[in-house]
């Protein structure tokens, strides 16, 4: 923290409506495996012949590794705040299943402002993430809260 | 799905306030690393030392990482549901943060059932599942809304 934060965001840059464009992740078929395998290791993450019975009617990731690929491409300059980024909870959906192959990007809106009445030189800022697929279709969105500092005296 | 059901729920076992406890598992320090380094690369996830002076005053796993560990302890027993564990989406909240060598369990409780009005077959189930470390704290809360089949007839 604080070594390249020359061109990032502190808490007096960000106004309500800001937009930012994330760059953009090819999700591979063996990491939806691997990943489900150690966090989320049911049929439809795991296996592509018993997924096809399954509600997803195919390999699909699982929401928690769409979640974390989202978040690499916040941190990777998909939300450039000077602090890091750093959340305290939000709300989140999945609107459609990652597939193997898909190239996902995320879409970022703040949404909300709230200075810190108790520490003067914070924020807590709620910008919504949608995580989109190569079609356009929203796999991931997640309305989140974030700690934003102010710019250092 | 399907073949090990025998023991397991459908939307009919179901009630408002049941609960479930999880087994548990321990947070590696080098996991904690190694899952950051993938996918949420920022320095109080990453490094002992650098993690000292930010605001978590210590390495802490990312949030993402404790989400997929709540969700990989209920997938092995501590949500225990027929159709698996199909997640739509709901609230998240990280009260604390995990640290290296946490041992975490989650505590679940059902808090509304909505049987489908255009499937009958199906119903939506709001389930507050709380991940906690080895002192009691909560590590990550997490209000989600399940997918939940009733019982073939």
């Amino acid at each position: 923290m604080g070594s390249e934060t020359s061109n990032k965001l502190y808490l007096e840059d960000l106004h309500v409506g800001q937009r930012f464009t994330s760059g953009s992740i090819r999700v591979d078929e063996e990491r939806i495996k691997s990943f489900a395998a150690e966090f989320d290791p049911q049929p439809f993450h795991l296996d592509d012949t018993a997924s096809r019975s399954t509600i997803f009617r195919g390999l699909a990731a699982s929401g928690w590794h769409t979640a974390a690929i989202a978040m690499r491409l916040l941190v990777d300059g998909g939300l450039p705040l000077a602090n890091g980024i750093i959340g305290l909870g939000g709300e989140l959906a999945w609107p459609n299943p990652t597939r193997p192959g898909d190239t996902l990007h995320v879409e970022s809106e703040v949404i909300e402002i709230a200075p810190s009445r108790s520490k003067p030189n914070q924020g807590v800022v709620k910008v919504r993430s949608t995580t989109l697929n190569q079609d356009g279709q929203a796999v991931h969105v997640f309305t989140g809260k974030v700690l934003v500092v102010r710019r250092p005296g």
